[in-house]
């Protein structure tokens, strides 16, 4: 087998974009279809979906498990997994994680930037860990199948997830700190745990994450998922690309500030660079898995590793979900 | 001046409950009117009170600010003072505060028990705290005039809002933990700061916040006021009942549980006793506070401290915020 996927993109779609995937042989993509938005407002997202699948039936179908990604390869479309970046969708009602799945959910992170009803993000002060809430919905969540991502979330959170999900969980898109000390990039500690129970990481290729940000070379990249993979089990290491093609800056605005403050915090950004970073000139878009494949081998990784780290290590996962 | 205010109640409303308020002589009442509601839910709650207003009209008056209550005194009417238990009507918003503000709310807790998106509440395991989005509520609370009521969060989150609120914040409802050791009650070194800050307590009726519950004597509760008088300045001190009227069961189920938990909480409650605990019988409902008057100057208050702690002390509060 040999499965390429991207497991996060949030992009401001159009037929182009998913064309742009398919020339990058993407049999799925696991892609953010809200961050801050309730429920009445998620709904809402899922009607603007159920339009692009039927306008874009040729590139794309709508993935509920692994096998619609098998069904994508053969079929030569890209198979899309909805994902929430925040757990607003479920509001505070238990009933709610039920129903998103229903709705297609299959990736929901506990929390973004800030503290949610469930844990602390990687941007408050001090991390309380999983709340009484919090451990309540993992609980739903590995019943009807929802898988906990952390990307965002704080340390303790993030081990506190670990131990109390049954499942495995993910960080669908975020690097090491040893490599680029953001604040949403995770510790080798927390990388092992992940690892050891079954957790995947999706590498992230948005500049913020990147040494060098938008300088950042393929060769460094490369050597960074050589060195993560000791400290890892390089089955446990995928793709998250965090790719937002075509999105106005004022999407990254309230991807940051949503609607709790009055004044404007700039995130990974800063007041001179507060819109999207430019994407490095080997991964402007998902054709850079290309890059990454000949980056990764010219690194030592074998082709059974290279392919594992492009898609089949992210397959397995969903499989075994 | 002589006002006699109860600065928390939860009653099922009816005509016989404000005549029972009125035969206490209360000028004013702190009414919660919603907990886990979000702003919608809110706004059905609003033109349920708008009823009750108008059919009323002759006992009870919406109250807005301190001289509503003195309105209220000239008309022998019990002003109706809005609050929220949890923060939930502002849902994730910054701007539902001023919102909340011009429908008439005036107190509005940062947390229930759980933790919320602002603070911790006092069930939680460990407390972070004021979050960054509590730190801008707060900010706003206190630019459009709504008071930070910590009565259910945790210890930390509560010193944090007192430091961070730049106007005086108020415990509607609790008691020292000296008295009773209820997770709900208060330590010494923060009800000495809350003091100190320009705050309030309301000390409360509820029985599971009292020392022997049902069968605390009028006695050890005045007790308890004379030695919290040595901790606060006694013009802290104030009533705030957490009267809860004529509800079904059913309610303090949904109080603790709100729709976050597939499994049954209950709360200061026991598997056994999980409905709404019994009044002790000097306090069934608000014409207690003729016996408080009694057992108050009993103990060694004089009748300016006694009147203070029935009602003046929290007209001043109103006046001065």
């Amino acid at each position: 087998m040999k499965f390429r996927i991207d497991n996060l993109q949030y992009c401001n779609w159009s037929r182009q974009i998913f064309e742009i995937n398919r020339e990058a042989k993407l049999d799925a993509v696991h892609v953010t279809i809200v961050y801050h938005e309730d429920y009445d407002e998620l709904v809402l997202e899922i009607k603007k979906w159920e339009k692009l699948f039927e306008e874009n039936s040729d590139l794309i179908l709508s993935g509920k498990n692994f096998k619609d990604i098998d069904k994508a390869q053969r079929e030569n479309k890209t198979a899309i997994f909805f994902g929430f970046q925040n757990c607003s969708p479920i509001e505070d009602d238990i009933d709610l994680v039920e129903k998103v799945h229903e709705l297609g959910c299959r990736f929901m992170q506990l929390t973004y930037n800030n503290q949610s009803l469930l844990a602390t993000g990687c941007y408050e002060k001090i991390d309380s860990g999983v709340t009484n809430f919090g451990r309540e919905t993992i609980k739903e969540m590995n019943r009807v199948g929802i898988v906990v991502d952390m990307s965002h979330s704080a340390e303790k959170s993030t081990f506190d997830a670990i131990e109390i999900s049954e499942k495995p969980i993910a960080i669908t898109h975020a690097n090491p700190s040893f490599w680029h000390p953001a604040k949403r990039n995770k510790s080798n500690d927390l990388l092992k745990t992940l690892s050891q129970s079954g957790g995947m990481l999706g590498l992230s290729l948005y500049p913020h994450h990147l040494k060098n940000n938008t300088d950042c070379t393929l060769q460094s990249f490369c050597e960074m998922t050589a060195r993560t993979a000791e400290i890892m089990n390089v089955k446990s290491i995928g793709i998250g690309s965090d790719l937002c093609l075509e999105q106005p800056d004022s999407v990254v605005e309230w991807m940051r500030n949503g609607t709790w403050s009055k004044s404007k915090n700039y995130g990974e950004g800063s007041k001179n660079r507060p819109g999207f970073p430019k994407q490095p000139g080997w991964f402007k878009d998902a054709r850079g898995f290309e890059n990454l494949e000949k980056g990764l081998m010219k690194i030592g990784f074998s082709e059974d590793e290279t392919n594992g780290i492009l898609g089949n290590n992210w397959f397995n996962f969903y499989k075994n979900i």
